[in-house]
């Protein structure tokens, strides 16, 4: 009661710290940007948020009956790129259009277009109420409650995701059928391909001994993208393939939205308020389906935002949570008025952004990173010019075939780093291997060395038990439920595995999803009182500092 | 000329050395079977031999019109499985229809039909008169001059056979598409995912650490086959695989030959003799040929045999090569007799029949081999026991893209063994990585210890052109001279080579094919003068034992 109440009094306390610690990095956020890094950077982090983006454009694309296409896609993730970069709190956070946000929006769609709502109305409905959710989160200082979160949902999550993409790679294949047989099969034999190119450089670059470390590096950062613009000249080599009718990417006209039947006859912006375009009923049902979306964001952004500035990276600059979560409300807001899929924090992109920067000594040692606004900007501009013409048209020459390759590339490798599959490979691993072998990942070492197995298969047994429940809703009417799934395991894992598995056993399996350092730049109450010590001890008020804040001139900036 | 006068003086010495040695064994060759090893190794070498001879049959049938086909490559490996099985001196040795006489037979094909010559009695002639020449091997004990053969051949015939299965897996696969693109594309498909299941399990067995070492050793010795049943019954999955067409083995009638048009009226039986089937002139005419597949038999089926008795299985029952070889020459005049293409020597089954033998202690060392007939006798009766109905039945539904799949498999597997192919890796690889790594292969290592490594280059840039030369030819009208080839560069390895490249960097590169232990049986000229020492030291005359050697009871036996 007595947290409730000081939250409430320190109305906007962590929104005034994040700006107040980070503004004054931002001229160096710009200025530390001219380092070399930053143009690899840039290239590679365009194109690993691109790529899954116009998987995702071509999935709703499929499954909203084209009221989401390729257009809507770019249009978030450059909005995202280019306000985050700007002016977000850590602009090493990527931000754009993610797998959950998509199956939410055809889950959306399919559940509610057959009862007569309209979908671009009724979409914006539920992102007006969630940046609502969004400002009232982030202004309460209640990114605290992310505590509440444990690894077991992060991991759990990463599990479930990489499932649906396989699910989608199955899907854009089954749908490749419909052109005729040879187009299918042609499309699986493409899709194989791609994997084994794209599986294959990874491997290469990351486990075989050819060429030198930087060549290597190339194979791993590139092998992805280089397959893509492969196959997608592939199907243009003649021969047979001349014969066969692929499917590609769909694009319309550029700039406009996708969709242009007569309720979206007004473009960009969608005419919202209720009456002619919507039912009042239909404007309050978008509240639940707005809790669902915010419970999303909360967990999908922040730990996004966690991971890219995770212990491993040697990061100076401060972090930024209640910021950037208003800012996150702002552009789902304006996502919502634009009629386009609303961003959030990307994993693995955002983690991967980080680790592209990493300056590394002759033996490999992280010794920087160049912490800055450019890459993420610039990326975001990028992918504003691919929605222009001529980039358009070389999107739309993308054989879909080549995008559900890029989803089993997405899954395999989201599943090898994925410690429930790690935790379920270990249980068939022989023992003598992770005993005596020095190359035995220290993952399976770590397992090996816990005090009582039995706890260990109990927990991975109830990660699977709920990485498959969360996927087995989303092959259900209640689809859009599946933040709520999230939400339930969540709360699962704080308070009810501990009621089977004893607390020290657990500790060992589940854990804090943010290091220390950060959980105390989130504790806004343990902030406060330190702060309100300090000031005490200056004989000053905490309380009318807090109203200071707004000046920009406080003496604590 | 004291050598020759000597050979031709102690006429099929080797042949009774071969004899003398070998038949106290006989027994025990039947009594040693009584070991459970015998069980696993019968299955595992008769799927070995078995798939890849009906990828073989498919090959020759496409190219010969039919000619030759499932059931003469069925009867062909049979009758060699239980002749060499019985009666050979070396029943290790697996003797059944190689690719090298796929290619002879269908470029023997290509090159004498145009011209009018009828092709069953010319095969046959080609057989008989190399039977001759085989005799005369064998008898002259011309089996020494193996020693001309040095690694530099074998390493690039393994190279040059690789190659060629990955343009026959193509060629397959290229014959899909003319039954339509849909059958095409799925084909290719099913290919795709062959390699993935077969490599996979191969790698899975050899390289990942899941299940108990015996549980891999089952994925690692049955993942293919495996995977040749899987994929036979995947056709029948349904869906759209019902739709559409695939072409599967082609079989005929159980028992009599495939063609059976009018020049194979009479059956199993060739009319071989001039007149009404054959002219004078193309008897004559098939000896170049009869001397190319001489050389060819040479060189396949004693390098198999040597490989089966390398120096790395603890062997205790003596080799036999003269003998072999005269067996060799009866089977390859009885093939050309009933219209098959002849067996000989395989390469990687005959090694992998003895490495299937190997008894192993707990630590993996290698204790013993279990040196007996049955393996090689039960494998040859099975092979026969697939020509009756209900097995030629279900070999006919297995999918050509199936045999495909096979090709990529054995080329995949055979290249990453090739010591050509290691070589060319070691040029791509790290320095840091062979220095420091204590995981990397010793092959690397021991290039990167070479003290001239300019060598290394000139003479694996040899090997390359060799194993290239050979594959062109065969692209060529002289296909069929593609064993000159080799011959040519046998003599290149031995004669020319030491002309470009010093001795002692050429030593460290090259080297004899066969161990010390096994050269020096195979030295008969030696051999004589060190028996004929101990004889004159005993008084006794040599010439005199020569002639008693029929009679089964000389004192030396």
């Amino acid at each position: 009661m007595r947290i409730t109440f000081k939250s409430f009094n320190y109305i906007g306390y962590g929104i005034y710290n994040d700006i107040k610690t980070r503004l004054p990095y931002y001229k160096s956020d710009f200025a530390d940007a001219f380092n070399y890094r930053v143009i690899p950077s840039t290239i590679f982090i365009f194109f690993t948020n691109l790529l899954p983006a116009i998987a995702f454009a071509q999935d709703m694309f499929d499954k909203t009956d084209h009221a989401y296409g390729l257009n809507e896609v770019l249009m978030s993730s450059a909005l995202a790129g280019v306000v985050f970069g700007l002016f977000s709190g850590q602009p090493l956070c990527i931000v754009g259009v993610t797998g959950p946000i998509s199956i939410f929006s055809y889950t959306v769609y399919e559940l509610i277009t057959p009862r007569g709502t309209p979908y671009f109305p009724f979409m914006c409905w539920i992102y007006l109420w969630s940046m609502v959710f969004h400002i009232i989160i982030a202004v309460g200082n209640y990114i605290s409650f992310l505590k509440i979160i444990s690894l077991f949902s992060c991991d759990v999550f990463g599990f479930f995701i990489n499932i649906v993409y396989i699910q989608k790679g199955i899907q854009i294949l089954n749908n490749q059928f419909k052109v005729d047989l040879a187009s299918g099969y042609c499309s699986v034999m493409i899709s194989l391909l791609m994997i084994i190119c794209g599986v294959g450089s990874i491997l290469f670059g990351n486990y075989l001994h050819y060429f030198k470390p930087w060549v290597r590096r190339v194979f791993v950062d590139y092998g992805v993208v280089l397959s893509v613009i492969f196959f997608t000249g592939f199907i243009h080599f003649g021969g047979h393939l001349d014969e066969t009718v692929l499917a590609t990417l769909p694009t319309t006209s550029s700039f406009v939205p996708t969709h242009t039947g007569s309720d979206r006859a007004h473009g960009w912006f969608i005419h919202f308020w209720p009456g002619d375009n919507i039912s009042v009923g239909d404007v309050f049902l978008a509240i639940p389906f707005a809790i669902l979306l915010t419970f999303l964001f909360y967990f999908d952004h922040n730990v996004s935002s966690l991971m890219c500035q995770s212990k491993e990276y040697p990061l100076t600059k401060p972090a930024s949570f209640h910021w950037d979560f208003l800012l996150l409300g702002l552009t789902t807001g304006l996502a919502g008025i634009l009629g386009l899929p609303a961003p959030n924090g990307l994993i693995p992109q955002a983690p991967l952004h980080t680790d592209s920067l990493v300056v590394h000594d002759n033996l490999g040692k992280k010794l920087s990173v160049v912490e800055q606004r450019v890459t993420n900007t610039v990326q975001g501009a990028l992918t504003f010019l691919m929605m222009s013409p001529p980039f358009l048209i070389v999107l739309g020459l993308i054989p879909q075939a080549v995008l559900s390759g890029l989803f089993f590339i997405m899954a395999i490798t989201g599943l090898h780093g994925n410690i429930v599959t790690n935790r379920i490979r270990y249980c068939f691993l022989e023992n003598s291997y992770i005993e005596n072998d020095p190359s035995c990942p220290q993952v399976w070492k770590d397992i090996h060395e816990l005090p009582n197995k039995k706890w260990f298969y109990v927990y991975t047994a109830l990660e699977v038990v709920a990485g498959v429940a969360e996927f087995a809703i989303t092959l259900t009417k209640g689809a859009v439920g599946f933040p709520g799934v999230l939400l339930f395991f969540a709360f699962c894992a704080k308070w009810v595995w501990p009621l089977i598995i004893p607390r020290e056993d657990l500790d060992k399996l589940d854990g804090e999803v943010a290091d220390e350092f950060i959980i105390k730049n989130l504790d806004i109450t343990n902030h406060i009182k330190r702060e309100q010590r300090d000031l005490e001890a200056k004989g000053d008020d905490v309380n009318l500092q807090m109203y200071e804040m707004s000046d920009g001139n406080s003496r604590y900036s």
